[in-house]
């Protein structure tokens, strides 16, 4: 099978890694300054060997308490998340976690730019989808509707990020148009 | 030994848990929302037992590539570090890493505001330190200057933060006095 080309999207690179790879890319040109925390982990057992490094022996993953990814661009702070869904025709909300939810609405209150970046890996297509609507569709979910976002919501509401060379997802030119139409 | 009082400050609590209760305490106002990020590990070797959480059973700590902290207060982006020293004297410089300023520089020249909150133990006091100053005494370090602040340096160009009850570490009154006097 011919590999396809970056045009096209990546094919089997994670949603994470290609998010990490752009914001490398900003990075390096001073257009923003966004990193991944690292995975929290409670750590258990410790062993510290004579002459080398220390071999953590016992330790499991802590559910995250807040979002994966933020930092600054355009002189503002951003909050988002990544998701990955299979699904063809819908994002499935229990992808949020409740905390991660109410992680991103503390940090909008106080005027953060949250949002999240939603892929959908049969298709490789990217969307942005900045965080009023998306609580908008998880207070639907709460009260009982749809446990999911349809397509054309997010087709209707988000911003499609089309697979670029550099950055590979140039997701923070929507950031700049949701930017754009804050009024804070 | 008579427990000390909150006034005297905390001796024991390391500086982190001083900064991540008041962190808690900013965030439960809606003051701030600033969450001090996991620490960074390289994972080796997972167990996935049936039935029970996967067990991490090699890891090894990696070395942080960015500050300790970073959120939102007043609309800004907040990025900051603690060190604690046991000197009385001067804080050693050493305490940082070359890529922990360099990401400081990065988020302040786009607009955020960096800091160091550094305590001396032997004595709990407690100083906030705006980046402009430490990287000042960084780069005389580099010109192969002094490898250390000098504790008067600290008094003249840091904010002193008195231990109170609650927050514990009143941190952000000197980050609203550095945004105050910041022009961006
Ligand atoms: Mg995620
Ligand atoms: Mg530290």
């Amino acid at each position: 099978k011919k590999k396809s080309t970056i045009n096209h999207g990546s094919r089997g690179m994670s949603l994470e890694n290609e998010i990490n790879q752009s914001n490398q890319y900003y990075l390096s040109r001073g257009i923003a300054v966004v990193h991944k925390k690292p995975t929290p982990i409670q750590i258990v057992n410790v062993d510290y060997p004579k002459r080398s490094a220390a071999i953590i022996k016992e330790a499991y993953f802590k559910k995250a308490s807040t979002t994966d990814y933020n930092g600054i661009y355009l002189g503002r702070y951003i909050d988002f998340d990544a998701k990955e869904t299979k699904q063809l025709n819908s994002f499935p909300l229990n992808n949020f976690h409740q905390h991660q939810i109410k992680h991103m609405q503390q940090c909008y209150d106080l005027g953060g730019i949250c949002f999240t970046i939603i892929k959908f890996t049969k298709t490789d297509e990217v969307y942005v989808l900045n965080f009023p609507d998306l609580f908008k569709y998880w207070k639907r979910k709460e009260e009982n509707g749809k446990k999911s976002i349809s397509k054309s919501e997010i087709e209707h509401n988000g911003y499609k990020i089309k697979y670029n060379l550099n950055p590979l997802i140039p997701y923070l030119e929507a950031v700049k148009t949701i930017i754009d139409h804050t009024n804070i």
